[in-house]
């Protein structure tokens, strides 16, 4: 059956809609950032999507469950995770709305066109310091550096697959935040709406959310903060809004 | 004597070393940006400072109260404003350590000298939009617009008058954020420590506190929130430890 797990794999539940996803213990796993992404994403009903670098197609997912949308495309450039993402994809039958295409981000322009997508989202990786990175194949060391893929190409790609006043959702690091924004601005892609992510409402925000708008004029909504511990171990209400309570 | 108040004047307590500021009834009067500006600013006993559109001189003065430094220049176009910003400076007796100059921040390279300073700060006019703006001349509106002053005008400055890796403090409006950051990095005027502040926990930010470094490399710190309220009416104990118990 096409569904079988292979070696190292295991299938984790997604706590939505009885969704599962497939992953490999000894790669790179999905974290908080997926999920808080695919809750930060505000997609209607008719727009098409896709998401770069989807890596096991957790975004793809998480957004089918989330949103009303018919139409996501997520793009992998490395063959076995693209493969796996499929799988996952068919084990929660939802081939007829999500496909996942193996290829590269650099040229997504040319493998889906120009102006093809209303909204772009990405969880990139968020390392550009490859000194002393050993091993650069590494499937894990492409989902987290900067190896086959910069931020400034991905941004290059997300402004070409969108249509004017398209929307490109992100998660990334705040310390490369003036680096982000410089970047996305050069593309035309005007940030509107930044939401900081802490760890503690008394810590430095340790993940960053920002959603553009394709040729829009520059102004910007600094969200109310999203918190995600009260305590140790306790995740605040907006946590548990987005994730459930496991029931 | 020279701290007899004027017309319309009056004397406010700074709650902090039994300082006083002579604002007037009907003009700009300081607010609460101020206070935070002056909080989150670091200043080291030798460092000289330069406050750009100090106003009433409300900045330099709580500067003097919360650090060590011994030298800061409040610089303010207003005649009036600034006779005005003296006469609180005598009044504190700080005349040893702050001196207000009147003059125009698009001056002030040639005013002061290159790379005079270690620490500039501001908390500048925060509106861009002049269109249905009545009076030009008035002199809340010189202190809310950026009629004499462009945030670009500011900063340019700031950049003339530090040394290499000096710091700019800064206080501004959320919504701007983008636009600032593409000026600040234009003139090698790094963010380095962001602080968003926001009314209450779960409401959009209203003000920004940045810290920039002349020349620093592009790497930046989104400090834990600032949060004003925790019920109507009641302060969290972030905002009493820097404004004080009013004991």
């Amino acid at each position: 059956m096409i569904t079988d797990l292979l070696e190292n794999e295991r299938l984790d539940d997604l706590q939505i809609n009885n969704y599962k996803i497939i992953q490999k213990k000894d790669e790179f796993c999905f974290g908080m950032d997926a999920v808080l992404l695919s809750a930060f994403t505000k997609v209607k009903e008719y727009e098409r999507i896709i998401d770069l670098g989807t890596g096991t197609g957790v975004i793809p997912i998480l957004l089918e469950a989330k949103t009303k949308t018919q139409q996501i495309v997520g793009l992998e450039i490395q063959p076995h995770i693209a493969e796996m993402a499929k799988r996952s994809v068919l084990y929660n039958q939802l081939e007829s709305k999500i496909s996942i295409v193996q290829g590269d981000i650099k040229e997504a322009g040319q493998l889906f066109g120009l102006a093809s997508f209303d909204v772009v989202t990405s969880n990139p990786p968020y390392m550009n310091d490859l000194h002393g990175l050993k091993n650069f194949k590494e499937s894990k060391s492409i989902a987290r550096h900067e190896i086959l893929c910069t931020f400034e190409d991905l941004v290059k790609a997300a402004s070409k697959l969108l249509k004017p006043r398209g929307r490109f959702y992100l998660v990334h690091r705040p310390h490369r935040l003036i680096e982000l924004i410089s970047i996305l601005t050069k593309y035309q892609m005007e940030p509107k709406r930044i939401k900081m992510v802490h760890p503690y409402v008394y810590k430095d925000a340790n993940m960053v959310l920002i959603e553009c708008i394709k040729g829009a004029r520059s102004m910007v909504k600094v969200e109310s903060p999203l918190i995600v511990y009260d305590s140790p171990n306790h995740y605040t209400e907006d946590i548990f809004k987005i994730y459930g309570r496991g029931e």
